[in-house]
């Protein structure tokens, strides 16, 4: 068999396709606020056996070949990408964080994975059939039912990030509490499962044989948290030292990371656990430059992991192998588990009502990780396929409630972002008048359109406003603004002036860009979150440069998302 | 056959190895000065049946099998690798760059590229068996010669840059003529190619097959390079400022560079000729964000593109395969052709003799490019593999003599860089003093002992220097320094001091990070480069801060290496 012309075609085609695709859905997730994992895994069911095979087979069989070179090739990809997709994610588990705040981590952590870990290992042990366990020995129904029980302890640490970013939660004391209880879950969680494979693989084998396996996972476990950190702590910079910039460390790390991987997947536990421990030892290493993390998360994180999660698809029938009951279960499990379970750590931690009641909804969220522990035991036998789909609804589902659930709790408002109040129907390329009072009514006219107020009344607010103080500020920036009680949404006029204008700036310098912002009497805060996000990023006087000469209104877009400058 | 837990294994470590090995050799390359590809060639001929194979055939075939799922993931890995490699290759094309110097572009760059592909074409023509032709037909023998031309024509642009930069001749008359000739010639090269190709492939269906074929590559580059940069020029922004930073943009450029590539694998011509013009279409644009273009260059770079050329080696026996003739054949019509061919076009264009002979040196240099060209026409069948060995060795050789015989030509030393001046030996961990005359007498003393100069008149003419005009910068920086007749090379000596001394700086800074800088009486250049090399390096406070705070050399080298601050 040889890789030939034909196969390049394939593989390109088939690459092409499954990250294109998984960042298109990837994007309409994040529109409507969902985590990007869901769109990246609805792209590969799009693609897969259970949409575009059942509808165009012949399509489905050319793209996506499930034998001969391509496929093989395919494979590998992805092995390689989910590998390293847990090397990045051990690399965000921040053992400072955890010893920080050991005492609650320890607590609520404790409780949110033992509580679901014991109903999950119990709903296998006893109703197995409810769970599709396909029936095997002894040996495997118990190795089947610790992974139940693994699979429900575990947390989504990258989605639950995003969601505390995203309501604001994120430095408040319910948030750290549910960063630190996640990591330490996580952290146990793989050791869990590493265990579980090390049973699964060592099963067969007999007692002794099992006692070397898990000796030999713990023993690794331990030695990459204590020996491995802190020689990768004195490797590092060794590395940065003696070899060429970025080229030696980035290939160090790679090598590194992928000889662990080699190590646990040779152990028969898999490479994901090695991959994982050895990020989590790199990670907070302070060696680690910023730079280095970034091209590392970027490739690794925006290209191999969609690509991952998009070709799961490809290999399961989702709509075929979707059973009610075992997803029912699971949903039970956890919600019966996680959510009491973390709110007691958190009382018992001295936390109040609502935050303890935040706790624990926040910890009930499942999410990338659960699919691909739920892959990995898929793929070793411990599974079977209607499980693995059950599990992925369970991951799917927690992620897309959390958000909604934790911010009914706290009710808290959503994080406003500028680039959210951007809009080409609210952007002035360039200003007519000259002089600044014009410049404002002019801004304030297509305010007035948008919002329905009379502009007279929002021209003069903001005049009352400048009056009282201008609002220049150094580099060529201004950001004329008013409280409006009428108003029901915060609302942003952008307008470019080549000339410049004069808002009396400290600099003596000439606005050329001026932000119009409009904010609703009462929400007092997001008149300063508006503000403060539009001095931080252009506190460069080069980026307002740059976006006063933007041809139009997509170029002006692009800058700020990017917060760069062209090169 | 499905891929196994084994078949991961297997690649994990392929992998592992490979990138392992690519990296550590091409460090040692570019510890003597050559090009890192040289190292990373070497690293798969080591791991291959040249080396490897030969001595322990167990291992070789262990660590990378020619058959089954792991063989046929790497070709597919290796494959994309090349094709990301050319995409990533092509963004260095400046097509302004061209266009500025176009006259001296076009006359050097065609000078350069039709003698040396005319000896080519001649000399595989009328003496194949001396370039191994395997035979064949004579629309066979047509495809070879034109292809050897074709190889001859190519200069290796980055080797080229790299030289440049290190003589410091980038920004020279005869330097820019030199790279905007070779991006002239890589631009017409690779069309050449593709146009062999469309040859190669349309060939055994006759005259209308092959018109077919070459007009659709020649229709492929021209919309690349008018319409698809011009469209691309228009979709980046509007990508960027759709889509979430800097997930979208790094997935549309990788779907889009693939698309095109499996554009051109279906034409028949390889996914190079369509990842490379993408390349260059995007490569210019002035929407491409510098960090992505750098997480592009490194991962793709620094891992995707050492893995690809170490994988090389394991296809071939080089040893077996390497034969004399050829060689010669090869170096004669590179030497004939391509150094009269520039010189002649540099003295068109008005140069200097000695300048003149300099582009004509330059412009003889082959590198990876070469490797990636001869190794896609070994697989297409249209040269033998003694003939690839062949190019191998005539792009490694010309490229480790450039840099030498241009040195000879224009008498240009080699760029001071601080990194090479820094050793474990001239730095001090905590200056002893708390005074400033007795500091410079510390550090002055170790450069005594290096230079085995009287530190008593080091001392003195610092202090000299010191007294005309003090050496504190802001920021907690100094930097004492003199000019020495006796001196033979440049030295530098480090000192950090927690407490400060007083340099008296502009800002009244105390100065905890010292260089002492000693030059010899004749290079006034020197002593200006490394001062400025300084000045910039740490003209962030956060920088001066980190590095006075560094425990030991290693971490203070690994810091100024890296010319960024811990996360």
């Amino acid at each position: 068999m040889k890789f030939t012309h034909e196969n390049g075609l394939e593989l390109l085609l088939a690459v092409a396709v499954l990250i294109g695709a998984a960042r298109l859905l990837g994007e309409l997730a994040r529109r409507c606020n969902k985590p990007p994992v869901l769109g990246e895994l609805v792209a590969g069911i799009l693609l897969g056996p259970s949409v575009l095979g059942h509808l165009v087979p012949q399509a489905e069989n050319f793209l996506f070949p499930t034998q001969g070179p391509t496929a093989m090739a395919l494979d590998g990809i992805r092995f390689l990408a989910v590998t390293l997709f847990l090397m990045v994610a051990g690399m965000e588990v921040d053992l400072p964080t955890i010893l920080r705040h050991r005492r609650t981590a320890l607590t609520v952590g404790l409780g949110a994975l033992l509580l679901p870990f014991s109903l999950g290992l119990g709903a296998a042990w006893f109703a197995p059939e409810w769970l599709c366990f396909a029936g095997g020995s002894e040996h495997q129904h118990l190795v089947f039912s610790l992974f139940v029980g693994t699979a429900l302890g575990i947390s989504a640490l990258p989605v639950l990030a995003k969601i505390l970013i995203d309501l604001k939660l994120f430095k408040t004391d319910p948030g750290m509490v549910i960063i630190a209880a996640a990591i330490f879950i996580d952290l146990v969680g793989w050791n869990l499962f590493g265990l579980v494979m090390s049973l699964h693989q060592g099963g067969e084998g007999g007692g002794k044989e099992i006692c070397i396996r898990l000796a030999s996972t713990l023993g690794f476990a331990v030695f990459m948290l204590t020996l491995g950190r802190a020689a990768l702590a004195r490797i590092l910079p060794w590395v940065q030292a003696h070899s060429s910039w970025p080229a030696g460390i980035l290939g160090f790390i790679l090598t590194a990371g992928l000889c662990c991987a080699a190590f646990t997947q040779w152990l028969g536990i898999h490479s994901l656990f090695g991959a994982f421990l050895f990020g989590v030892a790199l990670g907070d290493s302070p060696h680690l430059r910023r730079s280095i993390r970034a091209t590392l998360e970027q490739f690794i994180g925006f290209i191999l992991t969609p690509l991952f999660f998009a070709s799961i698809g490809l290999k399961i029938d989702f709509l075929a192998d979707f059973s009610i009951v075992p997803v029912l279960v699971l949903v039970a499990c956890a919600c019966f588990g996680k959510i009491p379970g973390a709110w007691l750590g958190a009382r018992l931690c001295g936390m109040k009502g609502r935050e303890a009641l935040a706790v624990g909804v926040g910890m009930n969220t499942y999410g990338a990780m659960e699919i691909v522990l739920g892959l990995t035991a898929l793929q070793a036998g411990i599974i079977s396929q209607s499980l693995f789909v059950a599990i992925v609804v369970l991951a799917l589902g927690t992620s897309l409630c959390t958000s909604s659930l934790l911010q009914a709790v706290l009710h808290r408002p959503r994080a406003i972002h500028l680039v959210n109040q951007l809009s080409s129907t609210r952007f002035i390329r360039e200003i007519q008048s000259r002089d600044t009072s014009g410049a404002i009514a002019e801004l304030c006219q297509l305010a007035a359109e948008k919002s329905r107020l009379d502009p007279a009344a929002i021209t003069a607010a903001v005049m009352e406003r400048e009056a009282l103080m201008p609002t220049g500020l150094p580099g060529g920036l201004a950001v004329p603004h008013a409280r409006l009680d009428k108003l029901d949404a915060p609302l942003v006029v952008v307008g470019l002036s080549s000339q410049g204008l004069d808002f009396l700036s400290p600099d003596d310098s000439k606005s050329r860009l001026i932000f119009l912002i409009l904010t609703p009497g009462e929400q007092s805060q997001s008149q300063l979150e508006l503000l403060s996000e539009i001095a931080s990023r252009f506190q460069d006087p080069e980026m307002v440069r740059q976006a006063s000469e933007c041809r139009g209104f997509t170029e002006f877009l692009a800058l700020v998302q990017s917060r760069e400058g062209t090169a």
